[in-house]
């Protein structure tokens, strides 16, 4: 069974496990897509103005995003994103720190001209290990009914 | 010699070197973070939404910041995003294609508690082999002048 736009409502949550990023993981996806020093070398990071090795916010998002996506891997046709309203990053993020995501349906919005369509609004927060949040963003998502 | 906030100016522009995409690297991508079968397999992809195998959109933007990266790579302190304000994908991205970014410089906006530091706005675009926009985002980055 999967669930379609029909099994959505304003305020529904779904909670994420929890990961423990990887140093080595982390330093792998800094050198490939945001090769800076303070994503790559400990001695530089403690120079920057994140006084530490921090994770590129991209890898921050990405892996967000996987933890948002296995808290709903049951959504009809895959998890397929229209567009992003916005994106935070309130505190650096370290390797090491163990990172959960709480999603809300924030909006609703059946398309007019294909009724079995929409969109989705989800809020997504993600919070370390201090319950400190450490990474917030919008997203707009394709939903649809079965064929009936 | 790096670039500050003061270096900068409204409709200045940057523009990336092309990239052809690695198959390899978007499957590793997708494993790790979007592991969704229209980013993963032929056959499932060729029955999405996306009629044919795409790249996960987090990938995308991943591969486009890098792009940013390199054709600004003097920037002072480095790049650091403060928020993002939008992100819309409006075409698929394959495997193969070959991007291009281009950046403009959309809002300046100094700091009045603290002048030497600022807030740019970036318009960035990303083209394929066509010509044809795949990517586009509108990033808020922390500049800052030198200490004189």
């Amino acid at each position: 069974m999967s669930r379609g736009l029909s099994d959505l409502h304003i305020g529904q949550r779904f909670e994420s496990r929890t990961v423990t990023l990887d140093k080595a993981q982390a330093l792998d996806f800094a050198r490939q897509y945001d090769p800076q020093p303070f994503h790559l070398d400990d001695e530089a990071a403690s120079q920057s103005l994140f006084k530490g090795l921090a994770t590129s916010g991209w890898y921050t998002a990405s892996m967000c995003f996987r933890l948002f996506h296995d808290s709903l891997s049951d959504l009809r046709g895959g998890i397929i994103g229209r567009q992003v309203e916005s994106i935070q990053w309130p505190r650096p993020v370290r390797p090491g720190d163990t990172m959960r995501v709480v999603t809300t349906v924030a909006q609703l919005e059946r398309s007019e001209k294909n009724p079995r369509f929409g969109t989705v609004v989800f809020d997504h927060e993600a919070f370390n290990q201090h319950g400190e949040t450490v990474f917030r963003m919008r997203s707009h998502v394709l939903a649809q009914d079965p064929i009936t």
